[in-house]
């Protein structure tokens, strides 16, 4: 099989992130996250529960003396603040900081065993446990992990002693699995590796890693079941007792072979890592039934199973996705992590098909669930992302016991920060891709880019007033004339699209194609494209299939969703009804949590307060009419709420 | 102290039901369930998990070999199946059920230990463990309930084994509980034996029973926790190791003393128990602290913490209230016992206080909640009443497991369906109570009492159509002329009332205190009172507190709230909102589930087949308008659902 014709993202180090938002999230990253991160991995974090995983490492290599603590993929944490700093070393010399990655590289290399294995849980807790719990023990998981950290350090520093670490541990497990005999024939219960073999092959060429890649996404939903198959072997014994991730087959996506799925089944990050492997062997391999099965994945997700903040998996248990059109706000899991997995999934859907839709989805998921997962000042984080919230019951009503009304410092399971951080800090290969001649603008991030087009090398400066405005303009410079085209994306949102080339208005309609409005032309130095695009107000509405948005909105602006807080609104949101589509007041206000835009909007509130009065103490009354107040109703973005202590929040308002 | 002046239900033997609508359920308990109860408690029906109760008695009583099965507190299936039994036998000779319950008896008196000790599980399967787990094992629970099954059975036939055991029972129990050195200072986890005590201080005039009850009830809540100390005592051993009965106080009832307790927390029919005997202990003793305490929970329950089909208990974890104003439709836990004994409850503070607001409550859990819990054949049974139902989502998201979309046809842990029989087996108690020359009528329910006025013998024959219909007739019949006063309670749900006495309209507005019209006068043989009570349909709206009720309304006419059913609406009764204050069409359908009312209301549905052709394959659309249709809603009494097979179901429904 050929490979498709796919555009790729540039190397980050040809990205430069000069952008008013983004580049405060991305100091953020560096000077605050990914420090207090490496603080938490040892342990240095007073009142959080301790990592130990360096511990883990330095124990494993023979540095320290002690026992294994902390979850089964603990290395994996230790892994993705690697590839964080990674990206961070690809955009930004710190000597400081390549230094403290090298030593950490060290230890994780000599924690390695001679025959390439690498896992400290298993190499502390169960040496003679190897692989015999792929179900639970996220195994192939922190090997996952540890190649894309390898990847990405490589890439940013051309040193090699991480690359050869994951190289050796990719060969162990390319050794043990497969279908041959004597091979395991399984899969890890937590997809992966599959994508981490991807970017290994892509780096070194080696043909193994992608074989396995596809090989562990094949494997899954075989009969009989594997998970059962190694539970027996092992004698019944479990990891989690209180889970059930060998019978329940849909929790780890494996209830059928990935290529008959028809819906996102279980559990989300899971299924939106293992769509990212997918897409990504389909793009490497041309497999068109593996991309149909991505596409066909890809809408069931985003056309029955997604919040409108991006946020996808409707429930605590299994952390999962329930059924379609199941969107409760207040029991959300909508976990941080999961929606990252969605920007795997859609940017690896974007290079193989040049459609504004998987960008959309990108961005509502970026500027919406994923900065919503940290706190303003980088050390907070929500695990879950609900869209309504009414702190009193989350205390006393355990189907909201997952929820925190407050971003917390630093979690037992703690997989969503380091997350972030490693996205934000790679944000750059997010923002633009190219094939061929043509240079695909997919995010509006201020930023710079260098690239190469047939020979002469182009640097491309945009300027974005994102998100609150969409102003964004494009300076192109070249050594000599150079004919290409830059495509750039009409967002969905956007109804008023304006676009001029050296001041001259294009009409747009002719130029547009699946959501991207594609400029040909031979480019000078300093030429300039603008382009506006509109941020109405919009009320968005959900498919009536939805019971828990029906009757009401969510106020959205740009790519940014909004939402009303208790602090700015009082106490009883639940109260508050638009009249339809009245007026939008929209005000920024630079003091306000960073510097916000805020949107004011006249509306009704039934009184609550003369209920007892007028009909006495009673919680049901015949026919009783509601008092009304006239109030002016501010809404926030929803990324910032939750920064002004505990209170109600919502989404999704009543309109009349 | 004094005992208050109380209004006294009559023995049942003196009440004949002879209603259209009771009879058939009272002859459903009779000739159904029962007899079923009866199969079912000795392992004999298909399918059903198997109850080993009757067993368990037999190998106790040395009359069998075998170990104990089923739940720490499964003695208590068969005393409630014996109070039944009881009831029924008091209201109509059956030679046959009591010859078999002669039989049970015996069972039961042979397995009571000479110290009077009974209980199958610690004699069969901790026999040192006698009252070491107060917290978890119902020990006392189950003492509580032979002892209402003993007293009931000796007030139907007179005879007194039972009874016996009952006390010596009790003897035992006041032996080992009390104040004094060695005695143990404690309380049971499941409040039962409070109310029971009473019962059998009522019965026997045993002051001990009394002091015993006021004791246990004093008890609950004191520092340092009782349950924590015997926890300690057992090392640490706890018999339902994934709830935690010891520590979590509000769970028991015993994070304060319960004269303290201002809000009703916890497992809800521990709650209602637990108010019971404190109005018990109130009514006998005077105790005007204790009566305060049952009046600020009461209210707390009925204003803040109720359904309003007379449900409660917010969420099934702990099977628990949760905090004011928290009633989600769709998780509700709204077990079927609880609102049992909020009816034990009401009747309590009706008999302190002639207040309809008490019989009010009596007839919504009574006519909604309580008759909702069993199927119309007597053979299935909701343990879960829920206000809302997609079924679809209950089998998908964990947040709705506890849910059940259809009745289920016994328990493992088999509850409800026996309070049910006990409740309705004993419905003639709560028709009417009496002080003095008064007789109150709180029920409108068909039937003929005979009473004792100063010597003369009156009876008082009630015809009643509810609940299809408000009119009420009462004839008198009087050996002589005797003067007596008639309180009738006019329902909240009613606005027009007529009352005629001998034909003569009766000025309401001078004659009603809390909520009871009385007309006192010399009656005569003959005499009538026709009393019609408008039943108009009424759209109840919930307090603008409650999330889950705003924008909506409930349909309610007579003492029935109305639901919407798949059945009759088609599938997303979510789509559905009605016009405000349209109009009504009632209907009865003699055919229709045994024969009920149904309520037509003219609504518009929101159109959800044309939104992919509108709008494509999105989940949320930027002001999206929805096509609407004109449909007739039809509504049927919520007791009815669930009997036409598997679909959705609303109580609260929109409303422009």
């Amino acid at each position: 099989m050929a490979n498709l014709s796919i555009s790729r993202p540039f190397p980050l180090k040809n990205v430069r992130i000069t952008d008013d938002f983004w580049s405060a999230y991305i100091r953020l990253v560096r000077n605050v996250v990914v420090p207090y991160q490496w603080e938490a991995l040892n342990d240095r974090i007073e009142g959080a529960e301790p990592s130990h995983a360096m511990k883990n490492f330095k124990i494993s290599a023979g540095l320290e003396q002690g026992e294994f603590y902390g979850m089964v993929f603990q290395d994996s944490d230790v892994a993705k603040w690697l590839e964080a700093v990674s990206y961070l070393l690809e955009t930004g010399q710190d000597p400081e900081l390549e230094r403290l990655a090298d030593e950490v590289i060290t230890i994780i290399a000599k924690a390695q065993h001679k025959d390439g294995y690498l896992n400290t849980y298993f190499t502390l807790k169960e040496p003679n446990g190897r692989w015999t719990n792929l179900a639970e023990c996220h195994e192939l998981y922190c090997a996952g992990h540890l190649i894309e950290a390898a990847v990405a350090y490589y890439k940013a520093t051309g040193k090699r002693t991480i690359l050869d670490v994951a190289c050796r541990l990719a060969d162990c497990v390319n050794e043990v699995f497969g279908p041959g005999e004597g091979q395991i024939h399984g899969y890890d219960g937590h997809q992966e590796i599959e994508l981490a073999l991807v970017k290994l092959y892509q780096t070194t060429n080696n043909d193994n890693y992608l074989r396995l890649s596809l090989y562990f996404l094949d494997e899954r939903g075989k009969e009989p079941s594997f998970f059962e198959q190694e539970l027996h072997r092992r004698n019944g014994q479990v990891h989690f007792p209180d889970l059930d991730m060998v019978h329940d087959r849909t929790y780890n996506q494996a209830h059928l072979p990935v290529r008959l799925q028809q819906t996102a089944e279980g559990h989300a990050v899971r299924v939106v890592y293992m769509c990212s492997g997918m897409a990504d062997v389909a793009a490497e391999t041309g497999d068109q039934e593996l991309l149909e099965a991505c596409r066909r994945l890809w809408t069931n997700i985003v056309s029955k199973r997604m919040y409108i903040t991006g946020a996808i998996g409707s429930m605590a248990q299994g952390e999962s996705f329930t059924l379609d059109y199941d969107l409760p706000n207040d029991t959300a899991y909508a976990e941080t992590c999961a929606s990252i997995g969605l920007i795997f999934f859609a940017q690896r859907m974007l290079q193989m098909e040049a459609k504004s839709e998987y960008a959309d989805i990108m961005e509502q998921a970026l500027y919406n669930t994923v900065i919503s997962g940290m706190s303003q000042d980088g050390k907070r984080f929500f695990y879950v992302n609900p869209l309504e919230v009414w702190p009193d019951a989350i205390l006393k009503n355990h189907h909201m016991s997952h929820v925190k009304p407050v971003r917390q410092g630093w979690f037992g399971c703690a997989c969503c920060p380091p997350n972030i951080a490693r996205l934000l800090a790679s944000l750059g290969q997010y923002i633009y891709t190219s094939q061929g001649n043509t240079v695909y603008t997919n995010l509006y991030i201020g930023s710079q880019i260098t690239l190469d087009i047939e020979g002469q090398q182009v640097s491309i400066d945009q300027h974005s007033e994102f998100p609150w405005n969409g102003n964004v303009r494009f300076i192109i410079q070249v050594t000599e004339k150079t004919t290409f085209t830059l495509a750039l994306r009409i967002p969905k949102w956007c109804t008023e699209t304006k676009l001029t080339v050296q001041g001259i208005p294009v009409q747009l309609d002719e130029q547009v194609r699946d959501g991207y409005v594609y400029i040909t032309r031979e480019w000078q130095s300093n030429d300039s494209v603008e382009l506006n695009l509109h941020m109405q107000v919009s009320r968005m509405k959900g498919h009536p299939h939805v019971r828990e948005t029906i009757g009401k909105v969510a106020l959205q602006c740009g790519p940014l969703v909004y939402c009303l807080e208790e602090t700015d609104n009082g106490a009883g949101l639940h109260q508050i009804v638009l009249e339809p589509q009245d007026e939008h007041r929209k005000q920024f206000d630079h003091e306000l949590l960073g510097g916000i835009q805020t949107i004011s909007v006249p509306a009704k509130r039934i009184r609550s307060d003369d209920w007892e009065q007028k009909w006495g103490e009673h919680l049901y009354i015949a026919n009783a009419s509601h008092e009304w107040e006239t109030i002016n109703a501010t809404f926030i973005p929803y990324y910032a709420w939750a920064n002004r202590g505990q209170g109600e929040m919502s989404v999704w308002v009543k309109e009349k």
